[in-house]
Formats: C-alpha cells, sequence, structure tokens
C-alpha cells in the first residue's frame, strides 16, 4: 500500500488549546484520526507528524522522497519564513506535495500572506479547517 | 435539492486552447460535466457559468445570494485586480464561497501571487487542474 | 432645468442587505429618493442609476458630458482600481464631477485609501452615510 | 444654543496672499463671515481659531471634547504629517470631527495625497473652496 | 484576403473632444479612415471597433483568434490594469497583437507607464498619434 | 538630591478620559503620583510635566540637559514623527533618556510602530501601563 | 512558589565573549545568578534557559504555558525573523510574556529594529543590559 | 536632402553574434543597409552611427541638434540608466527623437521595463527586430 | 536698509555643546556675529532669530513676507517632515528664501536626505558650517 | 596542525539528487573528498558536517570558534533568512569565515540574491560548483 | 597659486540653448569668464573643463588629486547615477569637492532628487545659477 | 598558449593611494605582478588593463570574445550601475567570465551590495584582496 506522509510544523501541536476562534476546538490527534478514517477508504497509508523544528521538517520531506508517494504539509509558520522547506520540496521532486492551512491565510496578518514554500508545491488548499487535509488527501490518493 | 453556482470568469472559455501546457488540454466543457458528475453523486445541483465581464461575474454572486447554498469561483485574472468580486463575496455573506484556480498561482508570474478575493473568500484550492473545482463542491456540499 | 447625474458602481444595489454595520440599513431607493426630494427644493432634475460593469459607468459619463450639467458619482470598488473612470472624467471637463462614499474609505482596509477618480473630480465628500451624496447634490446645485 | 468648533492649522491666515490660483482670493476673514452666517441660519454658534502651532491645534481639539457638539477641521499642512492630531480627535470620541480641505488634495503634489486624520474624523469633504466649511457645518448642524 | 482586427479600448471614442492638448483634434472616425486607406494600399481588410467594456475588449481578442491574422490595440486605460487582456493576448497566441497610443505613454503620470499587455504583445507603438495605428498596420501586413 | 525629568507629549493629558481600552483609567495625575512616591523611596527628585507642543519638549529637554541626572519620556505621537526630539536627545548626550510608552506601541497600528527616538534613547520599555513609567524611573535611579 | 521561564535564544551563549562593546563582559551564568537573587527577593522561582534552536524556544514556551506564570524572553536573532516564536506567545495566551533585549535594538542595524514577536508579547525592555532581565522579572512578578 | 541620424548603443555591434534566439542573426551592416534603402525609397539621407561609450551617444545627439531632421535611437542597456541621454534629447527639442529597440523590452528582465530616454523622446517602437529601426525612419521622414 | 531675516530651528541653540564632531565647537552667538559683520559689509541688515517650535518658525516667514527682503532658513530637524515651513515658503513666494545647513546632510543618517523645503526654497547650500550661512547672505544680498 | 571547519546546511545531503541541473551531479561526499585531498597538499586538517537545522550550525560556529583556524560555509537556503548565523560569525571573530556556494546565487531566483551572513563574512565564492569550495579553503589556509 | 579645477559634465556644453527656461540663456563661456574673473580676485587660478564621459570626469578628478586644491563640480545627469564619481571623490580625499547645480535639482524630477556624489563631497551649492559656482569658489579658496 | 583578460574598472588606478583601510596599500601594479606569476606557475598568459571609461571595459569584453580563454572583471563601481556591462558578457557567452571584488561588497554601503553583472558572470569572488583575483585566475584556468 502506498504511503502519504502527513507532516505539521510549528505550534499545531497546540491546536484546540490555541486561538480556538481562528484554529477551531479539534485537536491534531482529531484531525490524525479523520485522515486515517480516510485513508483507510481510499486504500493508502497515511504517517503523521508534527514538530516545532524547521530541520525536522527539512529531514522528513526528504525522508518521505524515498519513502512516501506524496506529501500534505501544513508547515504552520514556517510557511512565511523557509527558504530550507522550499528547497527540501523541490529536492524531493517530483513526488506531489501540497500545502495546507486550517485558516484562511490571506484573510489574517499581511506576514501570512505569502508562502514561501507554494511556488515549490503542487498545489495549496486553505480555510477550510480540518477538511483542508482530507480534501488535500483525497487529491493525492487520486494521483498515487 | 440546494444549488451551488460555479462562476468562471475571463478567459476561460479558451480553456483547451489557451496555453495548454500551463491550463491543460481539456476545455471548459469538460470541466462542467465533471462538476455535473460528481454533483449528482452528492446530491447538489449546479450553475455552470462563464463570462469576460467582471460586472456579469458580479451580478452572479449577487444572484448567488438569493438562490444558491454556495459559490465556487475561478476569477482568472480578475483574481488579481477586482475589488468589486471582493465586495461581492462579502454582500452575499455568509454565503460561502470557495475561490479556485487551475493552476498554482503561487507559482507563476508576480502578478498573479496575489488574489484580491481571497481574504472575502472561505478558502482557496489551486494548482490541482480540475480537480480544483471538484474538491471545492465536495467541500461546499458537505456543508450546505 | 437643469440634470444632474447621479452614478452609482459595483454592489451599491446591494445596499441595506449589504454589510449593514458599515454602510447602513438604508437601501439604494432610499437615497435615490432623498436625492429627489432635495433636487426638488434646489431645482434641479436628477437622473439616477446604478451598475456593476465598469463599462457602463464610463458610457454614463459620457452621455452626461452631452446632457448634464454636473455629476455625483460614487464608483464604489472602480474608484481604487480604475483609470478608466479617471479618464472618461477628464474627458468630459469641464463638468464638475463630485465624488462621493457613505463610508469613510480612509478609515477602512489599506487598499481602500486611494481613489483613482479623486485627482480628475472637483472633489470627494464621504463618511456622512446618505448624507454624502445630498451635500455633493447641493454644492454642484450652487454652481449650475 | 451648540457650539462647533471651527479650526483652522498652519498657512490658513494668509488665504487670499498664499498661491491665489490654488486657494482662492477671499481670505480667512471671508471664510469666518460665510460659516457665522449659515451657522445663524442653522441656529447653532461657532466658534473660529487659527494657528500655525500643532500643539494648538492639540489643545484646541481637547477643549472642544468639553465645550463642542463638534468640531469642523482644516488641519492644513499637518494634515499629512500629525500623528499627534490623530490622536486627539480619538481623544475627544465620539465627538463628530469633520476634516475639510479648499483644494481637492488628491490633484496636488503626492506628499498631500494621505491624510493621517482621516482614519479619525467622521469624514472628509475637499475640494469646493469656502464650500467645504459650509457643507461640513451643515452635515454637523444637521447632527447636533 | 486577410483580416487585421484594430480594437480600441476605454475614452477612445471621445477622441477629438478629450483633453485635444493631448491626443489631438481628430476623431477616432478620422483613424478609421486612414487605417481603411492604407489597409487598401497594403491589400489587407480591417476590421475597427472600439468599446468601453474590458469585456468586450477580451471577447474581440477571442474573436480574433478565430478569424483575424493579426490585432491592433489600443487599450485606452485598460492597458494599465488588465491582466485579463494580456491573458487574452496569450490565448490566442501566436497570433501577432501590436499594442499602440496615441499619446507617449512614458511621458504622462506615472500610473501610465506601465502595461500589463505588453509583455504580452508582439511589440508596441507609442507617441505618434494616429500614425501609431497605421505603422502597426504596416508591420502586421508585412508579416501575414 | 538628584532630579530625573519625567517628560511627557501630546494627549497625554487626555489621559484616563481617552480611549480607556488602550490606555487604562487611571489619568496623568495618578502616574505622577507614583512616580513621586517611588522617586522618594530611591532617593530621587522628579520633575513631572506635559505638553502638547513639540517645541516644549524640546527645551524642556535641553534644561534637562543642565539640571537632571536623567530623562524618562513618553513623546506621544511624537514618538513616530519628531527628529527634532531625537536631536535633542542627542544634544544632551550622555545624559541617560528611557523611551517609555503606556501601550505596546508594536501591537498598535503600522504608523506606531516606529520610533525616531528610540535611536537615540538609552533604552525603550513599553507595554506595561503605568509601570513602564516606574520601572524606567528604577532604571535611571540605578544609574545616577 | 510561582515559576517565571526566562528564555534565551541564539548566540546568547556567547556572550562575554561575543562583542562585548555591544553586549558588556558578563556572561549569562552572571545575568543567571542576578535574576536568581532577585527572583529569591520577590519570592519567586525561575527556570533559566538558552537554546540556539529555534524549535526548542517553541517547545520551551509551550511549557510555560503549562508550568510558569510568565516568560521573559530574550530571543536573539530569533527576534527578527520568527513568526513561530509570534505564534507560539500567543498559543500559550493570556500568559504574560515580556520580551527583553541587552542592546538597544533600534540603534543597530536596520535588520535589528523590527521584532516578529513584540506584536505578541505583553510588552518590551530594551537598551539596559542585564537590567532589562531584571525589571522584566520584576514586571512579571508584579503581576503573577 | 534631409539627414536622419540613426545610433545605436552599447553591445549592439555584437547584434548576430549576441543571443541570436532574442536579437535574431542578421548584424547591424544589415540594418544599415535596409534603413538606407529605405532612405533613399524616403528622400532622405542618413548617417548611421554605433558606439560602446555614454559620452558619444551624448556627442551625437548635440551633433544632432546641429544637422539632422530627426534621430532613431537605439540606446541598448543605456536605455535604462542614462539620465545623460534624456537630458541631451531635451537640449537638442524640438528635434524629433524616435527610440526603438530590436526586442519587445517589457517582455523581459524586470531591469529593461523602464526607459529612462522614453519621457524625452517623440515616442517609442519596439518588439518588431529591424522593422523597428524602419518604420521609425519612416514617422520621422514623414514629418520633416 | 534692506533686512535679510536668518531663521533658525530647533536645537541650534545648542550649538557649540551639541555633537562638536558635527556641527563644530562654535555656538550660534558666533554665528550670528558674523552674519552681522558680513551683513554690515554688504549694506544689509539682519534679523536673527531661533526657536524649538515650528509654528514659530512659520510665523517668522509670514512676517519675512511683511518686512524682508530674504530670508536664510536653518530649518534643522524640521527641514525633514515639515509640510507647514514647506507652505509657508511658497506662501511668502517671490520672496527669496535659501535653505543652509552646517553639515552636509546628505552624508548622514538617510532621513536626513530628504528635505521637505527644498522644493519650496529659491536654492541650498550645505557641509559648509558657518560659511554656509555666509555665502547664502551674500546670494541674497546680491539679489535683493 | 590547524583545522578548518567545512559547514554545510539545509538540503545539501541531498546533493546529486536535487535538482542536477543546478547543482551538479556529484553528492556531498565526492566535494568531501576533494577537499580533504587538497587539505591534505595544503598541510590543513577539515572537519566536514552537515545538517538541516539553523541551530546545529550556530553551535558548530561557536565550536569553531574555539577549536578552528577557519570556517567554509555553505549556509544553503539559511543564507538568505538567518541572522542568527550572522551574529555566530560575528560571535566568534576574528576568526576568518568564507561563504561558499555551488550556484551563482545571483543568476536565481530573486529571494536567493541577499545573503544575511554576507556581511559578516570574510568574502563570498560562488558559481563554480565543487572549487566554490576548494577556493576558499585553499584561501582561508594561505591565511593561518 | 593654488588651482582650483571645475570640472562640468554631460550637457552643460549646450548651456545657452538648452532649455533656457530651466538653466538661464548664458552659456558655459560666460560662466567659466565669471569664475575667472572671481579667481583673479581671490589668488587663485583655476580650470576650467567639461566632458559629456563619465570616464574623462573620473580621470580628470583623480588629476585634480595631483595638481589641484580643490574641485567645484557640477557633474550634471551623472550627478544622480555615478557611484564611479562618488568613489573617484573619495579617492582623492582629503582634496576638498564642491558640489553645485545650476539648478535647484530638488525642485525638478523625483530622479533629480537624489545625488550620487552628494555623500562624498564636502558640501553642496545649487539653485542659483552661475552663483552656484562662485560661491564655492568662494568657499574652496577661502580654505586653500 | 591560452590568454585570459584582467580587466579593471574606475577608480583601480588609485589602489594604494585610495582608502587604504579598505583597499589595503598595494597599488594595481602589484596585484598585475602577482597575477602573471601565477599566470606563468599555470601556464596561461595574461593581459590586465584599467580603464576609467564604462565603453572601454565594454569594448574589451568584446575583443575578450575574440582573443581570450576567459575574463576576470573587477568592475569597480560600475559593477552596480552598467546594464550595458552586464549584455557584453553575455555577448560573448560562452566565454566563462569571473566577477572579482578586493573587498567585502556585502559588508559596505547599501548602494555596493547588488551586482548589475553578476546574473551574467559564471561567478563572484570577493573580500580576499588581490587573492580574489588569484583565485578567479585560478579558477579560469582550470576550466580553459
Amino acid at each position: 500500500m502506498k504511503t502519504i506522509y502527513i507532516l505539521n510544523g510549528p505550534n499545531l501541536n497546540m491546536l484546540g488549546k490555541r486561538e480556538p476562534g481562528i484554529y477551531g476546538q479539534a485537536g491534531l490527534d482529531k484531525i490524525a484520526a479523520d485522515c486515517r478514517a480516510l485513508a483507510a477508504e481510499l486504500g493508502v497509508e497515511i504517517e503523521f507528524r508534527q514538530s516545532n523544528h524547521e530541520g525536522d521538517l527539512v529531514d522528513w520531506i526528504h525522508e518521505a522522497g524515498e519513502k512516501a508517494a506524496g506529501v500534505v504539509i501544513n508547515a504552520g509558520a514556517y510557511t512565511h519564513t523557509s527558504i530550507a522547506l522550499h528547497d527540501a520540496i523541490r529536492a524531493v521532486a517530483p513526488l506531489p506535495v501540497m500545502e495546507v492551512h486550517l485558516s484562511n491565510i490571506h484573510a489574517r496578518e499581511q506576514f501570512r500572506h505569502k508562502s514561501m514554500i507554494a511556488p515549490a508545491a503542487l498545489g495549496m488548499i486553505c480555510g477550510l479547517g480540518a477538511d483542508s487535509y482530507l480534501l488535500a488527501l483525497r487529491a493525492l490518493a487520486a494521483r498515487v
């Protein structure tokens, strides 16, 4: 069975506790569970991880280049600053990488409008809460 | 049955003929047909339209405010310049409006990176070709 | 009797329904009625129109250049993007054109701070709701 | 009887002498007289002052917060640079403050396009010469 | 015989009436007549149109993609703001499209210096009044 | 006994009345009293003043250069615009000058993020309400 | 007894060795000792840490959200680039977080003038060397 | 017989050798020959020169002010940086000067989009290869 | 005898005490004395003043418009921020006003490079210490 | 024997696999081997490391400050964003640090043109592939 | 006798012919003659030159470093673009170099506001026509 | 034997005399001699030239395109402004051209940070004084 990596960046471990007005009340565990349920239905496996370290995310994308058929990444705040993640995604090309965000990043502070990783990714889904993950998973599953 | 408006902006009538390297070979009719098929499966109706006139898109969003349960919009080039569409979306709030793009707008020319309508929309899906429409339709159908 | 054109741009047909916290609860009909009442008192006629099409507004300004003694224009979102309207106003010079806005555009989003038509207009009145129209009408009536 | 403060900033004491091509030939005394005449008609009193000192204008706005029902302010050059006046207007909220300008500031040098006080004011009237003051007075009188 | 579309954007219908110091005294009819005369000499046909609607210009470029051997376009104010026209020109590639302007747009206001359509066009001719059209027609005729 | 000047800029006389959501309910008198109490404890004298005139603040800094052992300054809105205050602080070097703000200026409007006087001051304390003053006083007292 | 976390970012372990003209000769141990002494006096405990890894600082802020009554943070160079730290501080709200700097960051290179974490923090103290820490500790102790 | 100067700036001597994908395979000699042939047909003489020295181009424009009836200039890279050429063209006003470019400068690197000489010239023709010269020659010949 | 006003802005009263490395060791009294000596030689009178208040400088320029044949102004820090002084100079046109600076403002901090009053003045002399005043006086005396 | 640290940042472990069109086909091991061979010839030792963690690079520069005679650093994507690395290099001054890049960073995307560490380094060598490392090693060996 | 070089840049040879509304009717010969007369009075010699070549001006500044006691330079258009001249002036330090301009460069087009050579020069005199040269000569003569 | 051109731009003839704190005490002759010595060792010939004229450098690059196997260029101040040199390097492609600088241009004034020629060159070496030339020579010799 094909594996899809679902990678989460800084502060996403605080989901449910952090600014529920913006991010909703469900924690990251709930999203992982929802993803696992959908993956089962779609016939793929998922590897679900979170780290607050930019270097970990780079390492995991490299690892995915070896072991995965696709990546869903919510890079959190590193979305807006990390050229290293941009390069990591290009380094594993043509592995398909979907960028996701829980909130609509374009409707928030100016410094969240720009994504450094978007030009390297296959596409972006944002603003749909946990559904952003599920739709990205569905899009990748249809491609692998 | 609930209706979802799927609105297409300038030059999308040229799909299939226009820069197939970027936009793919399938025409807009094929996307409409795919959307209709999925809509049937999801139990919703769709109203699928295209215009090269900014004013038509504004009119249709207003109309959707009366008749629709949600809107999927690919505003084409007006995405990057139209405050009128931004205001139209806000004028029909809380009607959920999903912005979609066939290509990954962040990986193209600088002037396509900014969306004027994104801050008014529920969210954005881009980079997945016709799948951008289908996933947006799915997201809206789950909400209505 | 002299005629003054009162032209309204995109989304103003949604007045009363659209973001009443910003634009108030009265619809465009109420403003038209108030303008007609004041016009009668001032001894002028008014021609009151609305369109979501930039091209219609350009056409109407040209028409006003033939038939009107002055123009009150609330160009809505086109205020901030339309060089075509700027040129249309200059094309009918020296016809006096007053720019009006219901809300105080300087107290809203950054992209509403700049008016492309202001440098071509006689002046601007904003922030006074329907009174913006009435004062502009009064100013023009005093000039014709 | 209600009192409305009409405050004038730097160089407005030179009116009539200064660049008559832009500001017209009538002096500030003439504007004061016109305002007094209209005030009598509207049943309000006015307090008409001018100073070249930014601090005086701040002081007077504070005083208006105690004694006035509204303020008409032509802050002259301080319009474009004074955060202190912006704060002063907010400090006396919800006292209605109308910003006025004799000329159309948007049709002049780039550095006159931006008003620092506009976001704190109720609204702006510009480009109508002395009529800018009279219409603002009328707008405030209708509110008090 | 080959046909060349000559398309004119907003406010060009006012030519001759509008700011004759910049645009000259001859109306658009005179330019059309001059173009027809030259076309006859060059052995091509022309289709000469004008609209104030951005969407019409987009429609006509698409139509030219079917029926014409080349396009001369003076997009007027839309030159500086329309990504939709940029995309329309690219959508009909490799149809040769020449951008023309009556005045030297680089010698006017800052906001007229940038052309959004120039990067999509074959080339630009500006500053020569009606001759800009005639030379563009000659250049296209030599290519078809 | 050493004296420390505590200088307050525009609109701080409105403290307690002005936007209590941002600045708190205590007036400037209360802050002066708290400073006096702490000064007594620390064995220094204070000279506490407020003015809405930029020139007064410049004069007082010069005076402090003669008579004081340090300055605490909350320059209010002049913080963001006054090169004159910047120069005044440098003119009395090496007199230690601490910049203070009641609110966290970095969490407010963009135009309050930059301090023109900060590069000339010893340091800055902000965001702690009246405690900003007290801590600055403590820091200076420890140095004199 | 309440605990206050004192967190130090990149290169602060080099204190005393690194550019003593800017940062002084005392090492980080000395600052830790001074903080411990003051904490004892104020009746609070402190947890004093340093890391060159952005992810560690994010982790520790999350930990403080569970275990601490407040945080003093000198994020070093990450101050100017880290949206992740900004988000971490907001994720543990309403825990009070004070930003400190040894030097006056506004008097140094341009790229040190902007703090990404300031808008999320309670306030900032800078320019006072080790006293910046001590005053922040005092401010927090007074609040817990 | 009237003389028209055709001046060529830096690197145009490399034409045919330099980046033929952009500039075509014909050398500058071929363009000179084509211009001479057309000039004979139009009844004018031409003086055709090239230099890599900005100062030579300035000298030659001055000379043209004495001896020529018009100038066609392809200033090459100096187009984008030379205020000296801008001033030289204004110094010989009202001598008509046409700016030409082989390639469409707006479709290339950002730093080639702006022409420093355009605001001083009569007009610009670009994107038509050697035809840019021929059309400019024709336009000038029609004027002299 | 003709009178020339020599006006000095903020912090110039500190001359000799303030940053002697930049401004020299001589006080403002010495410059006044040197100006008086040269004025006697040139057959003009001078009126020499200093203020830290922007409003005073505006008042004095107005006064000079009535009583003086020319103005030498060193506006100090207000040079870089005051539109009010710009307007005051234009309000007394065609009175010749020379801007002077002791130091070379272009060789100092970025924020001192731009003069708001320069576009309104006759010319500028800077970088020559007290000689800047003397040369300006000489230039004006030659004109009156 | 003197030791020179050769430090490699994010994604350089992917060398040979990653975008070989830009970075060449040789892996990092090959570069390490080449460096070792040259070091032997030059009579120095090298310590060759790679990490995807910004914090590791900071740690290693500190370590080099204790143990090395020089540093060659290819900071990869952190080159363009890391003030922490800039500070680390300054913290170990006067240890000579040479910045290297395999590709010519100035010929790639805009966001790779600026190096945050360059102002702190001794110099930069780029564009020569593995030779960039070897020449830097040679330059440092000549200095130690 | 000491010699002062007076160097003139591009287009100044056109003085008297070029835009007399801005530069006056007197040619460069007249300025040279006036300078020679004043030099005789001041007891210095002058060397007066003009070139349209940036390289000549650089050469001459170097030559002045050997043979002259000071330089007056009107670099014309190169003022705004030439770092080479900036470096040349610094290369002959501490030779005093005065920058002069006939017109007030701050009152003209935006691209003439910035002088690249000003930060390297002793000072600037502008706006006084030929008097700018004479005053600069006087200032230098007093120093040599 | 292969020849490598070593080209030096403006002010480099002043080396040794000019700002020795930045550029060192050795003159350009010493660098030429060092280069000749290394060239002999590497078995290549060198042609070493200097000019203050941009046009000469363009000419010489063209000449190198005919006669040389590579170019080392220190374009001095023209580095930062010359598109003509950029184009000249591209015109002789694929001739390898190495950009060198004596000082670390990234550690100096802002206007020296950007190189216009870097995107056209093979690579850059800076900050190593005369060694920058020697290493570049070595890199080219290894390629020819």
